[in-house]
């Protein structure tokens, strides 16, 4: 179990170095966020492309330092582009971030998320039920959990109640993996980190779960899965806080917070309010 | 004709449903504007989730109380997925809410909107030229019209000019039909209600009249459509207002606009300004 | 070499002829960003549609004064929309606007932009690397140019080492180049303007180069493409500081732009500092 304060220098150190180095992270990402997804890459300090095509895919792998694939909004063409680029992204040794949003809708969707399992993610992120239902469908939660336990994008379950899930995906993959909530879990299989912080307007409004994974990939681009977890899930806590004391609505407050994973420094993001526990 | 005091009562109902259930209605509409459909449809009150591929348009339609489709930014694989999402919405008596946007673009969008006839949506939302267009097209107005008259998404008409095409509409779907203008007209056929309020920057942003139709949606999963589509209606017209008592240029209005439909109570939507008239 | 009083004349009169006839400009345009596309094109004073299929992109051109072609996120069916979309704008006689963003990425983005030589677009916006990497392409440049010299969407070289294949752009598409960067640079080959202002928080936002190309084509229906360059770069340089007095964060620094863009008069546009050069 990692020691607090040797977590939260790592974290300054990784803060740091996206700031400094401005890494690009690709990603592979729904429609209904993209958006909120590049902006927030490049608020964190990050930059960001996105395209659709298997080739392109391979080539966002090539070009950036790590790469994001969130399952949303599903276009045919996918069903080459997610597995090459994954593929590309192993071959590469580059670290690749997993959200499995919408786990349980659609037989492509399935399809592509059981064949993902051998290109083992960096990063995996979710909400409980996704966690829960991606552990079933890699087959490492001991019983087949229901996919369809998500009603569409939205949870059905605790953070609590996905740790088992979490734990054995992290050990699985030898990354780490999110599941995002009223507070935050993070595991590397090892250690486990309960983030706190956030508002509840992150609920009123769509792409903060999106939009994290893509800053967890600017982060993996500098430093280890556990390290880079931690810090994009502490970045968000401090800035979903700080922006819920500016703004008490839903579009002033997701203004608030894009602005505030800008002006977050390192500190305020290794700060953030956290607990280590054993895994 | 209905009296306004039930109206006002039937919305107020509504509206405190949405805000108790969180219900989710599923889209699949257009990239333009697909962040602020999701968005509004948070902001209101419900849950969004939007897809692209025909058996995840069967999938949202089991999994959500209502769905919404929207004409724009059409895929080629649409000409699977837009069709079977209302089949499967109608077998399974639910109500599903039509955005005609773009009529008369290009022979797909003029093939789907012709099969869509069969499967009655239980709410339609255009401008007032798209209203015409599809009266003309779905053979209702006595005349064949003129697909062309709406120079792409904006109208050529006015409000008042769709009326009789409305009514015919709502008449033949035994729905609700949503003209959108200055003053919006809302008719089940029997009853009209015009609509005031809102502002005339809602035209210098873009998918006011999109995210609208994600909105009715939502409350048509709480209600009947005719008062769905007031709700919805009174709604928008009452933020609008609102926003644009707080903000006098489009991107700080649109943003106002979203934290208008969090903030407004079920009393400032029933209560927004309108007039009932015979059909 | 044109004069500065001139210049500025030709650039009150376009944008009070956009404000006033509220001219309409489709696009076929990255999913990333196609909300702040439209956004902008409506904050200017101009009207926005957006589609993928190939016969609505040939009906685009009609309706429209102008057309947008973008290459971000390319989609399969682009292979037959972008071509004929461009082949309908040059048929018909209406300005067309090319941003070759992504340049370099996936083979299909080489063979779409080599195809697009031959429909000479009428205004050109890229960063440096990629005004670079389109002249070469082209083989406008003297050199086989390296198509990757572009990080993903981000430039490596300044708006100075472009000015020649800007140049040789402009002369050969007899049209207008324009070159984003700290100063941005135009030229229809004769002179060369450089127009200051903006804010470094541009490149913490994504989309200002893609908005600009919408907006671009809103003034391209209103006069000839070298005035409506330098009109567009001026709107958006303008706007840029305005907004960097008003926001220090980029969330509010984007809304604080397209207010801005929507509030400056024709004046403000014209009178932004720049200077003209012999080409």
């Amino acid at each position: 179990m990692i020691e607090q304060s040797q977590l939260k220098e790592d974290i300054v150190q990784a803060a740091q170095n996206v700031r400094a180095n401005n890494p690009m992270a690709g990603s592979i990402t729904n429609t209904v966020t993209i958006d909120f997804v590049a902006n927030a890459q490049l608020a964190a300090g990050g930059s960001a492309a996105m395209v659709y095509l298997p080739d392109e895919g391979e080539t966002l792998v090539a070009a950036g330092g790590a790469v994001y694939l969130n399952m949303g909004t599903l276009f045919p063409v996918y069903e080459e582009t997610i597995p090459r680029t994954a593929a590309a992204a192993q071959a590469a040794g580059k670290p690749w971030v997993l959200d499995p949003v919408g786990i349980g809708i659609g037989s492509l969707r399935t399809k592509l998320l059981s064949q993902l399992k051998e290109y083992k993610p960096a990063i995996v992120r979710g909400n409980a039920s996704e966690i829960i239902a991606l552990a079933g469908l890699w087959d490492l939660s001991g019983s087949a959990e229901d996919l369809s336990r998500a009603r569409g994008v939205d949870t059905t379950d605790t953070v609590e109640a996905a740790r088992d899930a979490a734990v054995a995906l992290a050990r699985f993959t030898g990354g780490a993996v999110v599941v995002s909530g009223k507070s935050d879990l993070v595991t590397d299989g090892k250690s486990v980190v309960i983030s706190h912080g956030g508002s509840s307007l992150m609920g009123k409004v769509t792409g903060f779960g999106c939009s994290q994974g893509g800053v967890l990939a600017v982060y993996a681009t500098q430093t280890d899965p556990f390290t880079a977890a931690v810090a994009a899930v502490n970045h968000y806590n401090f800035s979903g806080r700080a922006a819920a004391a500016k703004a008490a609505a839903p579009a002033s407050f997701k203004a608030a917070f894009l602005d505030s994973l800008y002006l977050a420094t390192p500190e305020d993001i290794a700060n953030n309010s956290m607990e280590i526990q054993e895994a």
